[in-house]
């Protein structure tokens, strides 16, 4: 394999995910040759020796494949025998378990998933002398905000209170001792926001396994009927009309965003690891998404105000600045297109990928 | 295998090791049937067809047999066989690497196996419905203290300065979620202070690989000629002669700690995950650790001041009354014992367990 290829190649984990997916397309625009792993376990398989559903929709799209491989970051020696057989010249870390409500019910799961299958990665990366890595860590790993907007040097780490965050953070932990211990290493550590909305085709979207965590496919899907109604965590915060305010992102930003983290990494003479915020930086009330939603879906979203709910803040919004100036990057889609493109995707598909179309 | 018997089986995950071989002996003489788990990894092997020389030695003192594993927390297969064969009132969890320079140069290496071990570990029990362990945690999850003597609710996990510390923290924080996922869960957690000196038959002690990393095994080199000189790391502290201070601990009251939250465990019906402090409470300077051992051995220590060594802190001691309080625990032996009985061993085993005898 020459320079040339080697540079091209980049292993996706939890490729076949929301986040994964919807950041093949970019990559491959970009002219990358991506590769994806995914142990499939919160993603739509496809049928008898066909690629999962989102891996297939984004071959229709892009008009390139998008090799595959069904294996656990948790199975060492396979994780061995794909870096054994591709050069990559990074990363994308996406593979996780990500519902914050099941990492309470289930912790050491989430632990064994998140936490070791990332070990696990790092190792095999460290063994195959691949020492770049964009990886996917959250917000949540701010806890309660202390103050808005948040940078990059707010505090992490204090009083999280599920095990998804604190996974997230102690992986953010395990790549800073990492970075510390060996200066080849370069890491790109992505703090998303509220990633919402799907491909502007509308033919590859969120997904979500049961019913919805997150706000935005709750209110597609009640808009399209699946569900009845929606609860309003709260309407006396100290915010805009009451309800919670969040920094919701469109896919395809947060999916350019790992691109532009990319070709930093690959043009950069940069080491360690460096946290950067993914958001607009704006905030949305809970009741202006139904709004915003309400009117480009032409749909009546009926839904309850009840009360707060626990672990939830008042308001959380990023401050974007970092990003534009590191990577270049700012979030160019407004909430009428998030809620336009979840719309289309909700619309055309209102099982997700398993619709019959 | 009926209820008396049943409750009598401990498991002692690092059982081989410096704090684990100490306290199968107030195990045993309590009545407890130790089994004990070991990879070996920094323990002293025996001959072939035999125990670990510690176990083996435990064994003479005691008079009674210690069944022996020789398996990694990593095999999650061997483990599941060993919990099939045994049935467990409570497991006790030494397992470990715990070098923390060598946790900067190789910090994948120390979360793979602190944090995965720990979790392959606490997954078997839950398997097996085990759900009462003491976890070996360390007092450097305090990080730099912000207030002397430290109790129990001083901040954990700020600016925590290596993985080895890191390592616990996360830990800790695992062990946190399990039990509020789950209410049958009762974990003590004991925060270490400085564990120093050996059983007073001179027969077992600590037997660092290579360098000694800590203070009082190091001076017991020098003592014995092993070691030509001691660099004693600043003297302008602000301590009672400009040497850092710490809560030395004699390992035999170490070892009768951990019998009292055993007992403690399975005679409460509390639950949840407690941390608790071991330590004297009191604290001893750099200096007078080595007058104290200088005076017991009759030897000079030769030492010199050298710059003061980053990471460290001036002092750190413990706040001791929870763990008085709590398990009816206390440490009764003296920095004196703590010397003669470090010395006894050194002297009788110049070369630790490779010694000829």
């Amino acid at each position: 394999m020459d320079n040339t290829s080697k540079s091209k190649f980049v292993l996706l984990t939890g490729g076949a995910g929301y986040v994964g997916s919807h950041t093949i397309i970019p990559l491959i625009e970009s002219g990358y040759e991506v590769v994806v792993l995914d142990n499939l376990s919160n993603a739509c398989k496809g049928g008898e020796g066909e690629k999962p559903v989102p891996i297939s929709q984004v071959e229709k799209l892009t008009g390139k494949q998008v090799t595959f491989y069904a294996i656990d970051l948790l199975d060492y020696n396979s994780l061995t025998e794909i870096f054994d057989k591709h050069e990559f010249c990074c990363v994308i870390h996406f593979a996780g378990l990500k519902a914050v409500g099941e990492s309470c019910i289930i912790p050491l799961t989430y632990y064994q998933v998140n936490v070791c299958g990332s070990i696990n990665l790092f190792l095999v990366m460290k063994e195959h002398n691949v020492k770049r890595l964009v990886f996917s860590s959250s917000s949540t790993v701010y806890g309660e905000p202390q103050f808005l907007p948040i940078t990059e040097s707010h505090p992490v780490g204090q009083n999280l209170l599920n095990g998804y965050a604190k996974s997230k953070y102690y992986i953010e932990g395990i790549l800073q001792d990492l970075c510390n211990s060996d200066k080849e290493w370069f890491v790109i550590i992505l703090r998303y926001f509220n990633p919402v909305g799907a491909h502007s085709s509308g033919t590859l979207g969120e997904d979500p396994n049961g019913i919805p965590n997150n706000l935005m496919p709750y209110v597609a899907h009640v808009a399209v009927g699946n569900i009845p109604n929606l609860n309003v965590f709260g309407n006396d915060y100290n915010t805009i009309d009451g309800t919670g305010v969040r920094d919701y992102l469109h896919i395809m930003d947060l999916a350019e965003g790992h691109v532009s983290a990319l070709e930093k990494m690959l043009k950069s003479n940069d080491s360690g690891a460096i946290a950067i915020n993914l958001g607009t930086g704006n905030g949305y009330s809970v009741l202006q998404v139904i709004n915003m939603f309400s009117e480009v879906s032409k749909r009546k979203i009926k839904y309850e105000i009840v009360g707060r709910r626990s672990g939830d803040c008042g308001s959380s919004y990023c401050d974007a600045s970092f990003a534009k100036e590191y990577l270049g990057w700012e979030a160019k889609r407004t909430l009428k297109e998030m809620c336009e493109d979840t719309w289309r995707w909700q619309s055309l598909y209102p099982q997700g990928f398993s619709t019959k179309t």
